[in-house]
């Protein structure tokens, strides 16, 4: 068995860069569930597809809830990365004078659900780059790339050792940096830099304190709730929309 | 052992309703992390501590990923009702004259953790009712409660079997009817009115077809992705954002 694929999203995207001799499973008896997916890998001519039972997949994949769908993408030769790494260095090496930017730094997200939508957001609102710390936080793994439902192979994502560092790089180079946190400015009214960083903190405790200190300004979104805050995912989700939309307006 | 309550903001909200007798069980070694878990319980003068080791509390909620604390609200007794339940008539005949309202329909929406986050974002951003429908849908569940981080209780909830007699109900009383779908009026143009349904569908497939006919306009987030959509819990956070927004120009 090479790279297991699971999720319908994520295969949809997988059978598009599978390499020669990947292997989409389905189950007997899922009928028409998956005919799209039959359908596009028996059209892309590099996936073989192969009908099993329900208990030979729940072998290939132990307790994982696979719904009945698996795209080997083949172990013996070197598999397209699936992950877009790229160093914060070489994202600002690349820019051309006055051109805008949206770095998302996510410092301390435990959760992959959440780094999956999250990389899902960055997607969709055309987010340049994403820095993870290496450390205490959440790699893509197989559980992101599925609830990012394959967004997570579009996403230049840097690992990095020491977020203030790299905030440091992206000052030097124009960008303003806003950290998402309580008692800030209205997200209604905060005024977005053409070059802007957002920083979000992690589920529990936010951002940490040395990041904190490095932020230009603080960013909250109004709320009116029991519950001291939103989920991690849907206020990245929300901080990006408002961006976008500061410079549709 | 009687209901039971994991993960900490869930816990922390469970205390304040927790009946007599209620047992915060914490596993032994876990230092300062249930502290303020512990300081609550004994405040609440309602709530029993007892330091268990992680092999008990394994056994007491198995393949649960419990971090070390739970809370049980004891079995005996009836407990209080942890969903805020709520008809949709009820909710109709308590609204006084010229009272503006937002109502949540979640078409098929089958994450628990979705279902959860959506909660949360219910809460932060006032809505006055949820209407789920009984079958095709996920109900708030142990999971739901926890990824909600409590604030399922605070939101009611409507548990429906139609959900398009409910839309009439609620269009009578003057409410207009916006669905979250693709090539719609964006949702930065999007004209809210004070009395407004938001209409969210399922993960995988949308609105159902009955359900969109009845929608008196269609919002869309605007989107420049490889993917087709966002997380359906980042989406509605971002509509619910959106809604107040509209009001707070």
């Amino acid at each position: 068995m090479g790279e297991k694929i699971y999720g319908k999203h994520a295969i949809e995207e997988g059978i598009k860069f599978a390499p020669s001799g990947s292997i989409l499973y389905l189950c007997r008896g899922t009928g028409k569930k998956f005919a799209d997916l039959d359908r596009m890998a028996r059209f892309s001519k590099k996936v073989i597809v192969k009908k099993i039972s329900k208990a030979e997949m729940d072998k290939m994949l132990p307790e994982i809830d696979h719904r009945g769908a698996l795209l080997d993408l083949g172990g013996a030769r070197k598999t397209h990365s699936r992950i877009n790494t790229k160093s914060v260095k070489e994202y600002i090496d690349n820019l051309s004078n006055g051109e805008p930017g949206l770095v998302l730094v996510l410092d301390g997200i435990t959760d992959p659900h959440n780094l999956g939508a999250i990389l899902r957001s960055c997607d969709q609102f055309g987010v340049d780059l994403v820095i993870i710390p290496e450390r205490r936080s959440v790699q893509a793994n197989e559980t992101v790339i599925k609830v990012s439902s394959g967004a997570a192979q579009y996403v230049p994502i840097a690992q990095v050792v020491n977020i203030n560092r790299e905030l440091k790089l992206l000052k030097d180079s124009g960008f303003w940096i806003y950290g998402a946190d309580m008692n800030g400015k209205s997200s209604y009214k905060t005024d977005f830099a053409h070059r802007s960083v957002l920083v979000m903190g992690n589920e529990g405790s936010g951002i940490s304190r040395l990041v904190r200190e490095n932020c230009d300004y603080i960013t909250s979104i109004d709320m009116q709730g029991h519950i001291d805050s939103l989920n991690v995912s849907v206020a990245t989700g929300i901080l990006l929309y408002e961006f976008r939309r500061h410079f549709n307006k």
